[in-house]
């Protein structure tokens, strides 16, 4: 009897965009399958009847979480926050690993969840177990994790962005200012007035402005970088394409910096990543270069007028902010490759 | 014998994005009209050969500058930089007005000028003539001037957005941000790779990151209204709409001023403004609510957590922030009421 | 005391995009003034509560239908089929003018609006009294009607490209393939998932095929100009563009004519009209050249190889598919000059 | 010395969309590497400088055709019509295999090639050892021969989507109207006033209304199918989408012909074809399932009331219309399983 070595991968919330990306991603990766998916609202239906797309290349049946735990040795879930305390906590009894797309273990301080999104944890020992994890800057800290709170997609592209630059003090982390704009799938596939399509195209607004709940998430991250508590102004946009993020981030230049260590930082800090490319000076970074992959890229210029250094961090909200991440996590702590199944060659149109 | 008593126009340039723009407000004018059109590429050619939706319409022939300007009352000139100066002395030589909406004029200082566009003044008794006209800024300024400097897009649509706060010092005017997107009209009717559709479709990035052109221009209005040299950060980025600009704006409130005084400042500011439009609280400028119209929309949004004013102002590039404006200064110069011919009702979809 | 001489309009269902586009065009009319504006959804908030682009332009507050119908001269109504009826008899009783945009009574035949729409009519009576009104193509049935049934979108774009052609004889009336494709805008402002941006946006598909509620008034008009009956093959698609409808309309061309003659029929049958042009040969009708405007373009193509005739017919949806033709249709039975208020000029960007 | 055994596969023209779209899918064939790219335009510049998505995934600097020949065992060429002939005979006299993706070498009949291109076959006998190949329908033609003549993007669509009906005689040949939509990427890299962004965004018209060079091309197909002369009406519109051909199709059904039946041939007849999916009855053909990808979707539509069948056949341009068919080309000459470096999974948004 020969037994298939690849991982197992069940998604919870399959129907959703990130879900769907998870199930496009994973039926190319070499070394893992879709071993089951579920979602609520269409269960009992193949998941092909809700993405036509994947007509006769994934037309598994939807099935409930508990059938999803089950048949999976790594559990995805992409759930509205709120729910994934419980199956974390299944996935843990099962002894399944569990990868949450959710919002629900990013945050390590209760208090930012509870202001944030108005709920409490119940089952604290859970989130200490959990792992808030952008390869490229945390991967050190998954040691032996089974839980792993993948990163939000505008964090995702701060993060990033900023890293070089908070972690060697070469900005002031005071005043720091982030103008987002993001892809409409990001909203999800849920429907609103907003991102009805008469009332979305030809149109462009910033929304949730300075309220955004990815913003304690983005300061976490930047406040372990710098060693101290960083507060940012950050302002997302909805932006008429279907993919992509474009954050661009407005900095202090750290007193007696000057512009060439920072580039010469960048280069050094990122030299090692793959999925990280930092552009030779004079280009711009543009998310069609990164869209439908797992790249992020970043272009580094110089407001000498006026001493701020600005960046333009561009990802895939849907890769790179979300299913292309997950993976990236999933290979991390199943212990192959942390790159397999994400050569994801971006098409310029 | 009756003589119309209408405005006579005239528009060189009239096949570029902004000159058929002109044509198309001025039809509808019911104070003025087209006496002629001119082009250097489609001379002799009708103008709606060049846009068939005008077919029926202005079916006027392009004709040259000269003849443009011995037929109009008012001459317009939507040209490259370079070529203003000597249409101005001509129209001033044939005793007609000239309003410029290209950026010739725009800068006060001659240095500006030659740092920015790489030219020098060759008539300085000009451009101590014209005058440099937002008009719910500047109106003052116009006397009996007949040299209109028509302001840039960009500017205007942050010059109207950040005047009631600069004016009354309610923020601080160090480390101001401006993050601004433009549809694509705003790069003009020529071709480039950068708007060839598929390279401009489902993409987004910044271009002339903290050195475009409308810098200075914009820096000469904060530095008037603050009464000191203002200098700021400022990023255009490429919308893929066709029309309208957003500018998010980032500020510092300054000390001991609260949100409200500046929610209150703004109100009165425009109270008597019929294309100014502050949002009630709560509610956020979308770019979808002032296209095709002369408006500005604004909202005003708070970063208590980072004691930042953010201010979001949108326009359509084509309209307030060229050709509407430039009607509207043609109202004031001509001595007829301000609005007329621009009561255009922005179509939500 | 003065007295308005304005046609007092109300409509009912403002909120919807037809109803809003109503409310646009009404604003700028010089013989008509918005009396008031209904919504079920949305009563007792002002109009421009759901559409910003309104503020300061209408913030009338929406009221019930029977305050509209009281407040105004004609009545305009803007909702899902089923529900005309009713208005229409009050109208009736209130002595007010009414033009319908709905479906309720475009169809002569009851048999043909079960089968279409299943429901009967119960009111025959009104039924008879409606005049469907194309203007160009059936202004002389007016008469002294108080009852206007105004045409779908798609119906006025293929009646209007097909009147000289059928009602001359110069194409075969078997066979008749129309190939329509229409803004999103056409889909009406309600949520699905097929306008749901991020699902809409760059994808294309036809919808309804062969069987969309349009075909039998599409019928209907034909039969009319060719005296007998005429059956067609209508095929709609969904355009990811907000406002416009093109439809590539394909017939054979009638033993023994040129298309010289075609032509020329063309060019004698719309002579006169102001809203439809007929494009030189060697032109080809763009959606572009006609949105936000009352315009029908039409080219005519020929395919000799296949003995074809090949139409282009191209309006706003919004416009002249709806809004622009239901105040044709006012000015028409309230004796005013047709054009009134309609000569918008299409922006070409 | 280990030497790859990977097929090495030669660009000529690579900064093209077709070309490009080449290396992206290359980059990813587990059978076949690029060894070298060309373009007459950027020699000496690397590709990634032209297409900046392509940064340290491809950085190969462009070369010149010869050199592009002289390293490859398969050279691919996507150049403008007219400069084939030169290259196939450079390939032929090298050993190397051509895969032409330039329609010079796709028409049989010189005459027909010099009607539609305006150009006379130089060498006669390179054109009799072309094979046109749309592999599902023409494989078995392919034998020994190194020379392919990769199909159209608008031939490849159409003849997928009639093979079935016409082969097996269930349509009439006569009065076919095929009714084709293609994304903007079909119009290739080089710039034009109607793929300028803001002149092809919200707009929509057909292009060389039944004169398009795809013409006898399609016919070429059909007639092979019908064993007779067929003449068909084709009209191509631009589709302000990046990406996706759909093409509606309709034709009367055959004497005695069932529905059903044809329902059942298109079924029978690509059961076992991976790349063409013929959906259940009562989905739609849309080229959001398909885009990104080499899969062709058919839809089959009945219109009962007019006899005639309507089909609906969508395919991504870039892939099946032209990069991915010329792979499976270059697999099935090099005795590699056709599918390889294909499995492209479409993503839905």
């Amino acid at each position: 009897m020969v037994v298939s070595s690849k991982i197992k991968a069940g998604i919870i919330g399959a129907t959703g965009y990130a879900g769907a990306e998870l199930v496009r991603l994973l039926m190319s990766h070499p070394g893992a399958e879709v071993a089951a998916v579920s979602s609520v609202s269409f269960e009992g239906k193949p998941l092909s009847a809700v993405y036509p797309s994947l007509r006769g290349i994934c037309d598994d049946v939807l099935q409930n979480e508990d059938a999803v735990i089950g048949k999976s040795d790594v559990v995805f879930a992409s759930l509205p926050h709120g729910l994934s305390e419980k199956l974390a906590e299944k996935c843990a009894a099962a002894g399944k690993a569990f990868i949450d797309l959710g919002a629900d273990f990013r945050l390590e301080a209760e208090e930012d969840y509870k202001e944030w999104y108005g709920l409490s944890y119940n089952k604290p020992q859970l989130h200490s177990q959990a792992v808030y994890c952008i390869p490229e800057l945390h991967r050190q800290n998954l040691g032996e994790s089974r839980l792993v709170a993948n990163p939000g997609c505008y964090p995702t592209s701060i993060g990033l962005g900023l890293a070089p630059a908070v972690s060697k003090g070469l900005i002031r982390t005071e005043g720091i200012v982030i103008d987002s704009k993001s892809g409409v799938t990001g909203a999800g596939r849920g429907l609103t007035q907003n991102t009805h399509y008469p009332d979305c195209n030809e149109a462009f607004a910033p929304y949730k402005v300075a309220c955004h709940r990815h913003t304690p998430e983005i300061e976490q991250t930047l406040s372990h970088m710098a060693g101290k508590r960083v507060t940012v102004t950050f302002v997302p946009h909805l932006l008429p394409v279907n993919r992509g993020i474009v954050s661009t981030i407005y900095a202090d230049v750290a007193q007696g910096v000057d512009f060439s260590d920072i580039v010469a930082a960048y280069e050094a800090f990122y030299e090692k990543e793959k999925f990280v490319r930092v552009l030779p000076q004079g280009e711009i970074a543009n998310l069609k270069n990164v869209k439908y992959s797992n790249y992020c890229d970043i272009s580094l210029h110089h407001d000498a007028r006026a001493g701020k250094l600005i960046l333009v961090s561009t990802i895939d909200n849907m890769v790179k902010g979300a299913a292309g991440q997950a993976i990236q996590n999933m290979n991390l702590i199943m212990g192959i490759e942390e790159s397999t199944g994400l050569d994801l060659i971006p098409p310029a149109f």
